[in-house]
C-alpha cells in the first residue's frame, strides 16, 4: 500500500462502538497514533508488529503536542508508511481532526477519514437520556466551554445560547460548571431545567449525576466526577427515569479478573461487556508444551492400541492433533 | 437467549460504518425490523433465518408507521423472539427511538442501546466540511427542520437560532430550504456566510452543493438535490476546497457490475467500496457440480496414476478436497 493517512473515530470509550470500517483500517497500518481517550482493547486491532505510539495529553502542553502529532504523521509518511491516527469519538467533533486533514491536504498526502460515533451520542444511548424527542426537543446545540470564562464569553454568545436550542450539550469546562449554569440562567434558561453530567460516558465506569441548572454544579462537586464528562441541559434528561438500562444491569461496574490464558479470553470478555461488567485480563495460566516431550511422543505412538482417549479439555485436543499432525498420523 | 430488544443504530449509509457491537447484534436476533435508510447489505450480517421487516416510510403515515413498528415490536417479543429495530444513524437522534425504549421500559422487556454515527458527522467527514474547527467554530446546533413553517416558528426559536452558534445543521426542510435560509438572514445570519447542502452523505451517490446562506436553495433546487439531505450553514463549509477526499476519487460513483459468483465476491466489494465507487453485485456464473458425477468420480478414483494434476480456480481446488474427503482420501 503507498503511504497514506487514516484519520479514525475510535467512538466514545466502549471498545464495541468503533465502526467495522475503522477497525479493518486499524488492522492494515504501519503506525498507529493514538489519544488519551482511545480504549486499550482497540489497539490490539493493530497488527501486532504496528508500531503503536501514544500522544495523548499528558505528553506535553496542548498546542506543543498538536505540533509534535503534525510531525510524527509526516516523519511516518516520509518512511513509506501507512498510518492510523486514531482519535476518541469522531476526527472532526471538537478533536482538532480538521487541522491534521489540512496538513495532510496541503502536503498532497492521500488520506481518509472514518467517522466515529461521538460522546454525546454515546453519553444518551448509555446513560438513558436522549438528545430528542418528539414532545420535547427537536433541536440541540453542541458547545465547548473551556476552563478560561474570558475566552468563552468572548467566542460564544451566551445570551442567545441559552436558550436558542431545547437541548444543550456542553463539552469540557466541568471545573467551572457552576459559572457556566449561572450564564445560562443569566441569560434566561429556567433554573429548574433539568441537567444531568455523564463522566466517562459507554464505560462500566460510567457516572452519571442529574439535578437542575440551579443544582447540578453542587451535585457533580459532591460526587466528585472528573474528565472526561459532557453536561446535558434540557427536558430530554428526565427520560432517564424510564429508559435507563445500561447502569442498572446487575453486573454493572463489577471488576472481574479473567484468568484464562492468553487468547482464550474472547468470549467471556465480551460476554462481561455486554453484561455492563469491567473484565479486567490477568492469565495466570500459561499452556505450553511439556518439558520433556518424550513420554507424550510414546503415547502417541501407541495410540492404536488403546480403546480410549479421555481429553480433559479443549487444549488437550490442540496437542493431540499437533502432534498428529507433527508426526504424519491422522485421527483416523 | 431470552427475549429482548436491540435498538441499534446503522450509521449514516455507509454499510462500514456501522458499529462492531451493532453488527455482532444484528447476527444474533430472531426478527430485524429496519427503516427505510438502511444499507441493503446490512441484512446480510443478521442470520439467514431471521425474519427481516421493513417498517419504513413507505409503510404509511408516519404517526400510524410509529404505532405499527411498536404493535410488531411487542407481537416478536410476546412470540419469544430478540428483535433487532434496525435504525438509520443513531437511534436517539432524531429517531424516534425514545419512543421506542420508552415504551420498551413501560412493558419491563430487556432492552440494549446501540449508538450509531449520525449522518451529520458522517456527511462532514465525507463531504469535507469538518463541524468544528478551532479557528472558526466551537459550537454547532442541530435543528430539525419539517415541511411545515407555522409548525417551524412554533416549536424553534429563529431569532436565537441564526446565530446562537457558528455551524447550524439542518436536518429535514429541503423542500422549503428558501424560506428558511431567508429566516435566518432574517434574524441576523449574514447572507454570504457558506452554506452547502449534502445529499446521501457517505455514500458513492453522495451529492454536495455549496454555496451561501443567500444563494445555495437556488443551487440545491437547479442541481435537483432530493432526501435524505443536510443543510450545513457555517464558515466550516469553506474546509471543503481543502480537504475533500471521497468524492474527489478516480472512482467515486462509478457502478461497477461484480459478477463472481456469490459468496466469492467479498473482498472485491470491499475494495470498491474504499475507492468510493459503487458495487452491484450480480453474480452471472454458479459454481455447480456436473451433472453427471461420475467421470470426476473415476478421475479421482485413478488420482494416483497421474504425475500432474494441474487445477485452474479456486474453485476446482475446493471441488478436488471435497470429492477427496468424501471418499475418504486425503491429499497425501
Amino acid at each position: 500500500m503507498q503511504p497514506r493517512v487514516f484519520l479514525l473515530g475510535a467512538g466514545p470509550g466502549d471498545p464495541g462502538l468503533i465502526t467495522r470500517r475503522a477497525a479493518r483500517r486499524l488492522g492494515e497500518v504501519d503506525v498507529v497514533l493514538y489519544d488519551a481517550l482511545v480504549h486499550p482493547d482497540l489497539l490490539a486491532l493493530a497488527r501486532p508488529d504496528a508500531e503503536k505510539v501514544f500522544v495523548g495529553k499528558r505528553a506535553g502542553r496542548v498546542s506543543q503536542r498538536q505540533d509534535d502529532i503534525h510531525r510524527r504523521i509526516l516523519e511516518a509518511v516520509d518512511a513509506g508508511k501507512t498510518v492510523a491516527r486514531l482519535k476518541g469519538g469522531d476526527p472532526y467533533l471538537f478533536g482538532r481532526g480538521s487541522e491534521e486533514a489540512e496538513l495532510l491536504a496541503s502536503r498532497g498526502i492521500p488520506f481518509e477519514v472514518v467517522p466515529g460515533v461521538p460522546s454525546p451520542i454515546a453519553a444518551a444511548a448509555y446513560a438513558g437520556l436522549a438528545l430528542t424527542h418528539r414532545e420535547s426537543s427537536s433541536s440541540i446545540a453542541y458547545v465547548t466551554a473551556t476552563e478560561s470564562p474570558e475566552k468563552d464569553s468572548a467566542s460564544h454568545d451566551w445570551p442567545r445560547l441559552a436558550t436558542a436550542t431545547q437541548t444543550i450539550v456542553l463539552f469540557m469546562g466541568l471545573r467551572r460548571l457552576e459559572a457556566l449554569m449561572e450564564t445560562l440562567i443569566a441569560h434566561g434558561r429556567d433554573a429548574s431545567t433539568p441537567a444531568a453530567v455523564v463522566e466517562r460516558a459507554s464505560l462500566p465506569s460510567q457516572r452519571t449525576v442529574v439535578g437542575t441548572v440551579g443544582t447540578i454544579a453542587a451535585l457533580v462537586r459532591d460526587a466528585g466526577l472528573g474528565t472526561p464528562a459532557l453536561t446535558i441541559v434540557g427536558d430530554v434528561v428526565r427520560l432517564r427515569d424510564k429508559v435507563r438500562w445500561f447502569d442498572t444491569r446487575p453486573l454493572f461496574g463489577a471488576r472481574v479478573l479473567v484468568m484464562r490464558p492468553e487468547g482464550q479470553t474472547d468470549g467471556i470478555v465480551e460476554r462481561l461487556r455486554d453484561e455492563a461488567a469491567d473484565p479486567i485480563v490477568m492469565p495466570i495460566l500459561r499452556i505450553a508444551a511439556p518439558t520433556d516431550p518424550a513420554p507424550f511422543a510414546r503415547a502417541i505412538e501407541k495410540l492404536s492400541t488403546y480403546h480410549w482417549v479421555v481429553l480433559t479439555s479443549a487444549n488437550g485436543v490442540d496437542a493431540l492433533f499437533a502432534e498428529l499432525s507433527r508426526t504424519g498420523r491422522d485421527a483416523r
